[in-house]
């Protein structure tokens, strides 16, 4: 069977990390040669614009001018990594790819989908994931969770939940218009039931992957 | 008058250097504001962009990713410091733009026309320069110019050559094709005579823009 490529997607606090392990021994169970890497990064070149953008303490950055150097390191990643790893049979696990581009620096920074689907087209060509597992958990639990405290109502953290809801929106929309690609995982229970529920997942999609396989 | 948008191309050896500090001292003596600039570079994140696609030594830099990293510092220029000193009334005049891309990055690194296209309606919308001053030398003189030597014939330096007749071959073209737009400049003779020849075209341009100024 031909390596699948894999992003585990979310917002802020929906264990992903804890998660990304989870999928990578449940690949390595069943004998697959897996990648592991992350957006934006993968790369010495996509890490040091991953720095960039995340450190960078000039003048704010314009955010075409973040969303071009995205795709530049997702450009890089894709054509230094995960095509190469792909086309030698690997698996590819990736934490966060461009539906991440379109929660964060769509639906964050107001840059309109079709702009950020043009770079798409034009980085990707027609190369998309095989799955994507959005981990989703309502945005009081996940701030719950990064922030380790609970409710609280000052102006700064008002914005971050809206700023939180709209990524939340944004990730379901997509799930929902196109639903042979994503699988919506409740990520609210304890981390050993969600990885219970990927499993169930990936059980599924191995299934019918090695049905076309065998086609 | 608003301020006009000026660029300055041509590969190497031609005496751009010169010529830029030529065309701003004709613009301040006819009492304009300018603004200088160059590209890839013209602001502290663009100077580190340019610095990253000058000075990267990791593995080779994929030909897309120099490309999304140049229009990522384009963006950032054009945001921070080419459009809002346009919008102030200055002039602005830098050392390479667009059509550099073109020359490079399409001729030189086999990037398709169309694809440089895609990025440049996205990054500039319908900004063009108001007229592009193109420096031409042939390619053996421009490289005598800049190698400091006379004839070579080693491998390495034949392909420099080929390298710098695809450069200068697509201003050309580019020049060609944009008659409005673009003065081709003899950059062989002595600077102070090509200095002579860039000001009659600039008061040829600056008149027809007088003209349309007082429509």
């Amino acid at each position: 069977m031909r390596g699948r490529f894999i992003t585990l997607e979310g917002g802020e606090g929906v264990g992903k990390s804890t998660q990304m392990d989870a999928v990578r021994a449940w690949l390595e169970s069943r004998g697959h040669r897996v990648l592991t890497t992350r957006e934006p990064g993968g790369t010495p070149l996509s890490e040091h614009i991953r720095d960039l953008l995340k450190g960078w303490d000039g003048e704010d950055m314009d955010s075409d001018t973040e969303l071009l150097l995205v795709f530049a390191a997702r450009n890089e990643h894709l054509a230094k990594r995960i095509r190469p790893a792909l086309e030698r049979g690997e698996w590819v696990l990736c934490d966060r790819f461009t539906d991440a581009t379109y929660a964060y620096q769509g639906s964050g920074r107001g840059i309109p989908p079709a702009r950020i689907e043009t770079l798409e087209q034009w980085v990707q060509g027609t190369l998309r994931p095989d799955l994507t597992l959005l981990l989703d958990v309502p945005v009081a639990l996940g701030f719950e969770r990064v922030s380790g405290r609970g409710e609280g109502h000052d102006r700064f953290e008002r914005e971050q939940r809206d700023f939180f809801e709209r990524v939340r929106s944004t990730y379901l929309a997509r799930a929902t218009n196109d639903p042979e690609r994503f699988r919506v995982i409740d990520a609210s229970p304890l981390p050993e039931q969600v990885s219970e529920a990927i499993r169930a997942v990936l059980d599924e999609r191995h299934a019918v992957w090695a049905r076309e396989h065998r086609k």
